[in-house]
C-alpha cells in the first residue's frame, strides 16, 4: 500500500491591515484551487493566514486588538474555505490567532479531506518581547499578544500517516522536532511570518533565508520526517518578510521551493515510507539515543555555567 | 579584551593498518607545524587519529584488538607531540581509543597551550552494530569495540572560553549540542571518521557531505557556538571516507572548509564574543526555552506512538 501524500505549500504574499477576512479567504480559496490543479491531498497555509501580522503594533489596551482573533473555527468568514475544501476532497492546515476562554493563542487547525477537524495546535515558542519597545522600527510583541502553549507538541493520525504541527519560531528549536519525532511523526506542517530585519541583532538579517532552511532541513533529517514550511511574506505594512517556502524530505533535501514573494503554491509527493529509511537505521532512537545523559534539557531552562555561582 | 581563538582543523588522510604510531605522530607534528605557520592557538585532530578505523574488522576475540587502544596519555609514542606542542605554545585536541580499567572508550583529550591536560571526553553516541554482520562490505562494529560514555557532555574553561567536545556520530544528535549549550559552550571540537557507504541505507551515501555540514551548521546556530569538525578521510584500507572538515561560526556559516582528501590544515579566527549575538537574543534559553513541554526527550528513549499499545 502506497502512503504518498501530495502536499501543497500555499505561500501567501502580504495581508495588509485594511484587507478583510472575506478578501483573504478568497485568496485562500484561489490557492486551494491551484492545489486541486496540482492534485494535492493537503494544502498548508501560513501562520496568521487570516490577518496581517498584528504583533508589529503595540496597543496599550490589548482588548482594542481583539478583532485580530477568531473566536471559533470555522466561522462565518472561513466557512466558504471549509466548504470548498470538502467539496474538492482536499485537507488543509490554517494558521490564525484564536481567542478562547480569555486566552489568546497562535494556532494552526488541521482539517481532513472530508472536512472533519483533526486537531488544533497552539504555538509553543513565542518569540519577541512583552513590552512596548519604541526604539524598534516595528514591534514584534508576540509575547504581549499571544500565550505559549501549555500542551507542547502532538502528533495526529491523518492523511494516512502521523502528522505534527509547529508554528514559526518553533522551527528554530530542535526540541520541537524531537518531541514529535519521539511520537513517530512523519509529516510536520509549519507556517511562519518572519521579518527580514531582526532588531536585537541586525547581523542576522541577511541570513534569514539560510537559517530558515537550515533549521527545517536539519530537523527533518534528524527525525526522519517531512517538513513543510510555508511563509506569509513580501512587504506587509512596510515590513519586508521572508518567503522561501519549502517542502523538505526526511533526507533533509529540499523537494520544492517557492520562487516568488507572493501567493504561490508549490507541491511535492511525500512518500511517508521514506521516513523509515532514517528512523529505522541511523536514527533508530530506541537503539541509539542516550536520554540518561540528556538531563539538562529538561531539568533547566537557561544556561548554567559549571562552577559559576 | 578580545577573546579571539585561532583554531586549526587538522584534517588527516587515511591511516593504513601497517602505519605505526610513530609514523602517525610524525604526521600530527607536521600538521602542528602548519598550525604554527598559521599562528593557531589550538589544533584539532580527528577521531581515532593514532590508528586506522579498526572497527571495520570484526575479531571473535576482542583482546586480539587491544593493540589499537592507548593505555595512557601521553605515552611513549605521543610524547613527542605533547613536547612539540608545548614548545610551540599551541594547544591541541586528539582523538584515540583508550583502554582504562577494563573499559574501552572512544575519546578526545584536550591539551592547553602550556601542555596541561584540560580534560578527556568519551564518545556518547556509539553508532553501528554489536555483532559481526558478514554481509556488509566492511564492518562498523563500534558497538562491539567501544562503550558509550556514562558521563555525557561536559564543558571546560580553556583557551579563554568554554570548550566542549563531541565525537563523530555525536554530531548528528541535537541533544549533544544542547547539553553543551546549556552549559554555555562557545567552541565545540568534533573529530570524525565517516565512511561514504552506509550499508543499512545506501541512498544516504551521496548525501554524506550534505548531512555532515547540515548537522554541524544547525547545531552551531541553534546553540550560538563555534563548531570545529575534523575528518580522518580519504581511502583507508579500501574504504572511501568523508573529508570536508569545517570550522563553523555561531551564525551557522562555514568559515573555513577543507578542499583535499588528505592531510590538510584549515584555520579561522574564532571570536568567542560572536556567540552572544545568538545566545543573548534569539536563543536566550532562559527567556525562550520551554523545558516543561520537552519531557519526552528525557523520559523515553525510543518512539512511542500515541494510542499504540
Amino acid at each position: 500500500m502506497t502512503r504518498i501524500v501530495r502536499v501543497g505549500a500555499a505561500q501567501m504574499g502580504p495581508i495588509q491591515r485594511e484587507h478583510t477576512r472575506e478578501q483573504v479567504v478568497e485568496r485562500l480559496i484561489s490557492l486551494l484551487h491551484r492545489g486541486a490543479d496540482e492534485r494535492c491531498d493537503l494544502v498548508v497555509y501560513p501562520e496568521l493566514a487570516l490577518t496581517t501580522f498584528f504583533p508589529r503594533w503595540f496597543v496599550d489596551d490589548i482588548t482594542t486588538a481583539d478583532h485580530w482573533y477568531e473566536t471559533s473555527m470555522p466561522n462565518v468568514a472561513t466557512q466558504p474555505l471549509f466548504d470548498e475544501a470538502k467539496r474538492l476532497g482536499i485537507g488543509f492546515c490554517l494558521g490564525y490567532a484564536l481567542m478562547e476562554g480569555g486566552h489568546r493563542w497562535n494556532v494552526q487547525t488541521l482539517v481532513e479531506r472530508d472536512g472533519t477537524i483533526v486537531g488544533t495546535f497552539k504555538k509553543v515558542h513565542i518569540p519577541g518581547h512583552e513590552e512596548h519597545e519604541p526604539d524598534r522600527p516595528f514591534q514584534h510583541a508576540e509575547r504581549y499578544y499571544l500565550e505559549p502553549s501549555p500542551d507542547g507538541f502532538g502528533v495526529w493520525e491523518a492523511f494516512g500517516g502521523r502528522v505534527g504541527m509547529m508554528i514559526c519560531n518553533d522551527r528554530r528549536w530542535p526540541e520541537s522536532y524531537r518531541e514529535m519525532g519521539l511520537q513517530g511523526v512523519e509529516l510536520i506542517l509549519c507556517g511562519y511570518n518572519t521579518p527580514l530585519h531582526y532588531a536585537p541583532d541586525p547581523s542576522q538579517d541577511p541570513l534569514q533565508g539560510f537559517h530558515n532552511s537550515l533549521v527545517m532541513q536539519s530537523g527533518a533529517y534528524q527525525n526522519g520526517t517531512f517538513v513543510v514550511g510555508v511563509a506569509k511574506g513580501g512587504v506587509e505594512e512596510g515590513v519586508p518578510s521572508l518567503c522561501e517556502s519549502r517542502i523538505i524530505a526526511p533526507s533533509g533535501e529540499v523537494l520544492a521551493a517557492a520562487e516568488t514573494d507572493g501567493d504561490e503554491l508549490i507541491a511535492a509527493d511525500c512518500d511517508l515510507d521514506w521516513c523509515r529509511q532514517y528512523t529505522g537505521t541511523l536514527f533508530d532512537f530506541d537503539r541509539y539515543r542516550r536520554p540518561e545523559v540528556y538531563t539538562r534539557i529538561t531539568s533547566q531552562r537557561g544556561v548554567h555555567i559549571p562552577g559559576a555561582t
